[in-house]
């Protein structure tokens, strides 16, 4: 190109930084005002969007690559739950100010997601805020026509399943804001990290999305906390559910804090920002679903089962007596 | 449904005031965590992206309704230039509290452009900020594949080509700064509404799309001032331009100005938020062009000339002398 690109300061931004992370064509290179997509035939663009905000997703002095990988990876696992594969991201990013060393960071460890989760940028709008720091991506998925999975597919008599383990977020949220379970963990700064690093980075379950859609009766990633999202999954389908409360899984160092009684099980269940899938399937399909999690390394948990009825969820102890939650869900407002 | 919806805010909310905006079948009634777009055959996706925060792209005390209009319009105006008819958006809301009377104002105005920009909405993200108000969308258009419109598509010879009038947005922000356009104008109320109108409404020329995809070379939309974003065009191009000044098209109010004085045409060339189309065509193709915009109502002036070279457009005044520009356009940093 000739020299007369124009100084300004947001086009050189981008330049600099997300130029390199825009290895798709349909990106143009970021040199145009918007981004293409081709859908295959027979298959649908499957379109999801979260924010993050600093001081409300996460935290004024997470690191910059913390922060890049969560904004992305909360929605890859919108589209691993709805089992799609990863087709490309648009991201708006307000920034307080344009400092080099934190979008260098930040930049790197987008990129690097980027590739690994096969999702690349396809273009942006870098604006200045007064403040928060505010990361808005809207990701998008291909799936077959029709496949995509609902929340409201699921039937009495599926199992109730979850991914991975519940509730580490939520303790590693109070660990960095210097609350009580950091008093607990004092002398266990393993089991401190391992809390922390779920909280930063979630781990989307892309590699399971084809099990999801293929024997999965409905879906939805665990976001806003385990018990406010199978209501809602519940709800939209029309059922209820029973769930064991001991076989709700949890990490060495979460069974470790619940033991002690440093947390409750209520807190796990109701904390948010785990991002595994929850998802409802027949039992006829269950060890299929359980083979495909065995082969992708993921832990899938049957925790109960749905049945009919409008009420919400009931949650049941050891004794199978049930425990009434106060609360359910981490909501803003 | 039954009773076993949960009482979280966030969903009230989403249900309360934009679940009635969201029309298409892939939004799903905004009940599950994706929307679906569908590709129809040979047909691409385009995709843009842009916020809009408070005290950067609209005032603090810019009415609801005009704030969630140019939300979603500044998006409207990309698709446009693209040539790619209106197929939907997300929106992220970051919100500093949930007002009601506010929030309702909001959704109204927003479901009116959606519907009468036949662009539905499919999905979003409502989060809490602590200030400032933040509305991220990213909308999508429809195009026959291959038929987008790039910045990078203008040749020598080309017509270099502007709807509507230019520089009205920014004498608009600068009477609601209360600047001296404000007293400039201070006998005539008439022509700061009609300037106040152009900031905070843009008006997409989206009927406009069809011909552009036909008969344009090259085509952006004009929102960070017409000279930087006419540089950006032709840096795309690798070419350069030749402006004639006084052809630049202004509404009576802003001529008004011009004639007394009391701005340069300097300010209307970089002011921004103007939201109109600029685009290149040969010679052989402008009267069509023309005659599309004729009955489409919309103004469309001839203002230059794309000619070889890699030095930025020049602008030349009624004698042909070159005016240098000291600000081509607005930058966020």
């Amino acid at each position: 190109m000739g020299d007369n690109r124009p100084a300004s300061g947001e086009d050189s931004l981008i330049a600099r930084y997300f130029k390199p992370l825009a290895t798709d064509a349909g990106a143009f290179g970021l040199d145009d005002d918007a981004a293409v997509l081709n859908a295959r035939s027979g298959e649908e663009i499957v379109v999801t969007t979260d924010a993050i905000v600093a001081g409300v997703h996460f935290l004024d002095d997470d690191p910059p690559d913390t922060v890049a990988r969560k904004a992305l990876r909360v929605n890859l696992s919108d589209l691993a739950a709805k089992g799609a594969e990863p087709a490309g991201f648009v991201m708006t990013l307000a920034l307080v100010s344009a400092d080099d060393a934190w979008l260098t960071a930040f930049a790197r460890a987008l990129g690097e997601d980027a590739i690994s989760f096969a999702c690349p940028l396809l273009g942006g709008d870098t604006v200045s805020t007064p403040g928060p720091l505010t990361v808005s991506i809207t990701a998008f998925g291909r799936v077959g026509a029709g496949k995509m999975v609902h929340r409201s597919g699921a039937h009495p008599g599926d199992r109730v399943l979850v991914s991975g383990t519940i509730g580490d977020a939520a303790l590693g949220l109070d660990i960095l804001k210097g609350g009580h379970i950091a008093q607990a963990l004092a002398n266990d700064r393993a089991g401190r990290e391992v809390l922390v690093a779920r909280y930063r980075v979630p781990e989307p379950r892309n590699t399971f999305a084809g099990a999801v859609r293929d024997f999965a009766n409905a879906a939805m990633d665990v976001s806003d906390g385990l018990a406010g999202d199978l209501t809602k999954l519940c709800a939209a389908s029309g059922v209820s559910a029973l769930i064991d409360l001991p076989s709700i899984p949890t990490s060495p160092p979460a069974a470790k804090l619940l033991h002690a009684g440093a947390t409750g099980i209520e807190t796990l269940l109701s904390g948010g920002d785990d991002y595994e899938i929850l998802c409802t399937a027949v039992e006829a399909r269950f060890e299929a679903l359980a083979a495909e999690a065995r082969r992708a390394g993921i832990a899938l948990t049957s925790i109960g089962t749905v049945i009919a009825g409008d009420h919400p969820p009931r949650f049941l102890d050891a004794q199978g007596a049930e425990i009434a939650l106060k609360r359910l869900s981490y909501s803003h407002f």
